[in-house]
């Protein structure tokens, strides 16, 4: 019984930030190609900047090879998998207002705001850092924004983020998307296939 | 007549280091999965360690958590791909040595030289940063290790390999294993597939 338990719960925790593009590309082929539930995913939200500095390491955003080389790549591995996607010509963005909102939304919306914030920003080429810009994405998905903009600002917000990325960077996860099933460890978009074979098997 | 003539000597070019894992396992998914000769590879010999410093990047080798991921990783991609593969216990150590001698052997022999040493420090754990270990794999290849040791002195040889590498910057390549094809640029032994798509189309 104690077994079955876990198998009816078992699922692959997604680790992910919204202004991670390959972030992006993974969630819409989670979307796209696994969307029939056999699969379960649970959402991991955090904050890759302060992940990265946990873990010390530069994000490839800031040396330009790297740079160049991410853009070009995500726009090819979006359309071999037939994903819209437009470089956001004002990456990299502080990302913690987004990031603090998927946490303060209620769990029926939470979807809906991620799906929201992600196209704005990966496919609409919105600058979300603008606060306007923010606030028109939220009136656009049928949020109170009066309410989020108060709510991001609470104490308890601000804390669940750091602590969900300190829980990220505890389990040894230092980069976005990153994959973790059965106590193991995926990272990259380029591995979803493997974390699903590792949950399927 | 023109087209003809560039069309025949299309190649994918192969940027390597023997140091680099990831560089090791897709030269082997080369030999196995590509080895009918219908796509032709250039194999371009660069010292990996002199491309991080042009480029401004910290290898993964010298960050603790990308570490770890790349030897649970490669050791991963290594058994989906049927590739033998041990991770060196000595990585990483200084390959220039290694790298001087591909560019010095005649190249009728650098494939049986390459592939030794690939081998050697990929498959069977050597510690190639001592140098009676590097003689002694030169010594079982067949290669005349005096002449060899000398000749990786020689200025001409050092020039070589600074030369390739600068050269490879100069393209934006930043990392190992990268393929050009067209002109296009596939970073990672991951992007193996869309190179060769490139080819092909």
């Amino acid at each position: 019984m104690q077994k079955e338990l876990i198998y009816m719960t078992k699922s692959i925790d997604f680790y992910f930030d919204v202004i991670s593009p390959y972030s992006y590309i993974a969630y819409k082929r989670i979307k796209n190609d696994y969307s029939d539930n056999k699969i379960k995913f649970t959402l991991k939200p955090i904050l890759l900047g302060g992940l990265h500095k946990l873990a010390g390491i530069t994000a490839p955003a800031f040396n330009e090879f790297k740079m160049l080389n991410m853009k070009n790549d995500c726009e090819l591995v979006a359309k071999k998998n037939n994903i819209d996607f437009q470089w956001n010509t004002n990456f990299p963005i502080n990302s913690i207002n987004i990031m603090r909102g998927f946490i303060l939304i209620e769990n029926q919306f939470k979807e809906k705001y991620l799906n929201g914030f992600f196209d704005a920003y990966w496919k609409d080429n919105n600058n979300l850092s603008k606060s306007e810009n923010f606030l028109h994405i939220l009136d656009n998905l049928g949020f109170d924004k009066a309410n989020i903009l108060n709510g991001i600002q609470n104490e308890n917000i601000k804390d669940q983020l750091k602590k969900l990325t300190n829980e990220a960077f505890n389990k040894k996860v230092f980069g976005a998307p990153t994959f973790i099933v059965n106590n193991k460890i995926f990272w990259g978009q380029d591995r979803l296939e493997y974390a699903i074979e590792e949950f399927v098997n």
